[in-house]
């Protein structure tokens, strides 16, 4: 089996609220505890951090510290654009010139800590930038503000030499978001025309957009190479529940994984998910141990072999394919 | 113009929070400060209150007088079974016996309280009874559960001549919960066989799951005259967004306040929305305006009219009507 | 393993279109040869006929031979209501009155033929019962057409020893069905009181309602014992794609099979598919195997692992499960 | 008021059918009446023309003299890239080489066709080409099929100075289409880099990937001017119903148009809906009316109190505006 980069981000573990139990349906975990379980799961090398939950100034020491005592590499920083209340009206495309400025130096600064971590890779999901109602909102010159944004932050990173995950989400905390889809994130990372700028497919994300994740890895590819992070979890497909992969999907899972194989994705598999009356620790196992049972019958068939039955393009013989090689 | 009752859900104007951002977008406001709003949007008469966050044994008494300096009226309380961990995995329907006993005596003590205010309604919303993934609840076994609880709850709140609204909706925070349409919403009001249960239709869920709202109201006409109230906002179709009524939509408002009016309904028309990031007094008005405004253009075309308009069964004569007597 | 009843639609086999290829993606096959390939798929019994396209008066005679040499049962005959264009405007409530006449006896025609070719179910599906905008249609008036003619089919139906399964579909043709969804349809079949009136689910008409088939197999059994057929398929959530079964989901058809078994279901297990590129016989024969295969395992796990499995209420435990014991 | 160019589909006036009344719902039309009807709907001055169905070689010449008489402008051809047989798995996409070439001529003739009749609009729709299920086609190879043969078209279009406008579907007939949403269609666009290819927006596709088309349009204009054309219907959010303009929503139409007036757009209004069981006539009358009575209010109101409105982006402000301004 080939060698293959598991994550998960840190605060999957812990308590996670809804709008109506503001509290969390479970106790908070120590921070060290989780950390002590993510490293505990099998195959797992990398946490990815959330900025403001996981990590800060006053953190990053014991977090570095921490890392190195459980063998976990930082696989990425999520810089909180999102959990505050300045960036409820936007952050990075915000209309307010001093929030633009707050959200740049919070990606800026989560760059450098990223570095001091001994890690890489910023992963942006710019939450809060979007629009809720029909006529409330200027897309022309928000969408500019934004560019405007993500270009600064991109150039700090380069020069740390990070490479930054533009992570899209059709809508949620707003009704629309500004990276919405996998095709309008690729679009503003080649307007932006930076190296150190690409994308990151979060599963549930893409099912919610209707997008055929497979698919969208290939576009990825087609145009400009950017595929730089993903995140995984399920759902029923109208909304991002973030449950459990393989909970009620499967060949969609087996089919980007062969995609990412083959337009030789070289990042982390990292999962993100809520469990919000689950056990963290169990819920996020559970994941990573259903990618990595794809990726050993990924490994088992072969390339070729899936290639072969792509390019039949026969929906029968991908039914028996499924029926006699993915399940049980 | 008739005279209806206008209501609003006292919730509405203080903060609101969400998964990212739970200690919400907004500050909190002194609920006095919100009656006092209430109070003063046009025709309003009438304020919803929401146990936990609104009444309890403690502040009935305040309440009560807050209410009769306004001039308001209880028009429902909703109990609290969706904002405490208690109720995380279930309720009504819940799993363990303790906590459903505790959930029929949380809906019983705002049956009490409900009369203590001067009020004859509770509107029911079971959120927390359901479940989000397959293959993880025994369903004949919880909805079982679910009918005894509601049948302790409907026996009770007889006594005290209150009526029970139960109100649907289809996901969250469950990805799937056992009241969950019009339809089925019916089935268990229709089981219970009891004269003080019927239906709330929440606009807004009702959207959520594909349903024509005059249609739902006219099929709870027919099999059993159930709607017992109503709750308005609007969303895109896909998700609870609880926007300011008419944001998106407009025909689809008309016909329902028709089919209201034609099946004789007497109940309430409150507002419940969740203005996250707006001014809540402002957001709340505007839909209370914008009901008043399709009540005295149904008024004014007259029902007839409508009625004649429908049996012609011709989407142009109604386009015809929509353009000249609905927009400017 | 147990002995359960597999049947296909014959028309699955044949030629289909779409709205923009109205003259079929393939060729058109001999009758003959599709009851032919019919009981040569591994296990299947019965066949479904749809009138107008499979059986009417002329042919029930050459069809009762066909399916003798062949060994197949007639599973149901679907009557035709939505494939003429007397039927565009709605038939069983069709504001014409003669059309509904001619409605009801077209289905009564079919339950003769039915219990000519042996059979005794007819699959009810009004497609064109409806309406397609909001503001053009008189819901309590055509709902009460549709009762009195589901009334009129259904009394005559008994006389001939035939059962009714009403078949729902949330839209398509019209952009509202009035029986919509699993609820609705089992209050008409309730509201007739008639013990030869019960529902058919077509899987992927209430995925695309957002229904779980397991909870509304519990929900038909809870309020009536009311399963009464089962149509097979699968699609991507928000439309009937008709695909394959299992191309896309694992877990929801594995809990959907476990209720059928728990709630004592006896009827067919019944393949309905629209393959419009794929080879037909390839097309439904995979999805009997993969119905075959998830029974298959059903039996081997055992009715009481899984319902133990269920009371656990644990998405963990599932995740589990479904990783060691129904993916390869 | 200023001058706009109103369009129609010619076809959208005649017969239609879907899979299960492939004759169609109501009676075929004749060519020359629908001509007829098209130029007598008020301020209507171009039609649009679908390959196969309207326009061929040996009709070309029928069509440009009733044209003539008529006054009507060719507002765009639509080749038939969807309803022959042999496009059935693919056109500009197919795997098949001879077919591409195929599909390829097809486009290229009706390019020459358009020139004939004083047109210099293409509007391409690829319906076909995508696919259906996960596992069973090679995404990259086959969109750059898609590329090589689009530039092939636009190369020969540019040699007759007509323009190529893209329309995007995310599904149907496929359950996901190569050209599916906004941005993935400026995508293919912008990597072709030919100034005679741009985007078409059809409004339903657009809402039916959860698109808001004035945030569609603005994206258009900020990644390369690239909107080209428009198409105008309505549906409910999750299928492109086809239905009359202004039946669901109301001020999505009018916050797009106001984007195309800001965004410089000077091409055609034109109408695109599949009246199966209204009046053609009266069903695309209308929708023009509801078009134009929206450019009345655009022009009574002013681009500078809706940009001023937007800068506010306070929903509250926005529902003010909808009830006083928009509404009746």
């Amino acid at each position: 089996m080939k060698t293959r980069k598991y994550s998960i981000i840190l605060g999957n573990l812990g308590n996670t609220c809804d709008r109506f139990l503001s509290s969390g349906y479970k106790e908070p975990l120590d921070k060290m505890k989780m950390i002590e379980q993510a490293a505990s799961i099998e195959g797992v090398t990398g946490i990815e951090l959330v900025g403001s939950w996981d990590i800060d100034d006053k953190t990053v020491g014991a977090m570095k510290s921490a890392l190195k005592a459980h063998g976990l590499a930082c696989s990425s920083i999520i810089p909180d654009l999102f959990a505050q209340k300045r960036w409820g009206r936007g952050a990075l495309a915000s209309a307010d010139a001093k929030i633009r400025r707050q959200a740049v130096a919070e990606v800026n600064r989560m760059s450098d800590i990223a570095v001091e971590l001994g890690g890489d890779l910023i992963n942006l999901w710019p939450g809060q930038d979007g629009y809720d109602y029909p006529l409330a909102a200027d897309y022309l010159q928000e969408r500019k503000w934004l560019l405007d944004s993500l270009a600064e932050c991109a150039v700090h990173a380069r020069k740390r030499r990070v490479r930054i995950a533009l992570e899209f989400k059709m809508k949620e905390p707003r009704t629309h978001s500004y990276l919405a889809r996998t095709a309008d994130t690729l679009l503003v990372a080649n307007h932006l025309g930076m190296e150190n700028v690409g994308v990151c497919i979060d599963t549930g994300h893409a099912f919610l957009a209707y997008e055929n994740v497979g698919e969208s890895v290939a576009l990825l590819k087609l145009f400009g190479n950017k595929l730089f992070h993903m995140h995984f979890n399920d759902n029923f497909g109208s909304w991002d529940d973030d449950m459990i992969v393989g909970s009620i999907r499967l060949p969609e899972y087996f089919e980007m994984l062969y995609w990412m194989e083959k337009t030789g994705y070289k990042g982390w598999f990292s999962m993100d998910q809520y469990p919000y009356r689950e056990d963290g620790y169990g819920a996020i196992r559970a994941s990573v141990l259903f990618v990595q049972k794809m990726h050993a019958l990924l490994d088992k068939v072969g390339l070729d072999s899936i290639e072969a039955l792509l390019r039949r393009r026969d929906p029968v013989a991908t039914a028996d394919f499924i029926r006699t090689t993915l399940i049980a």
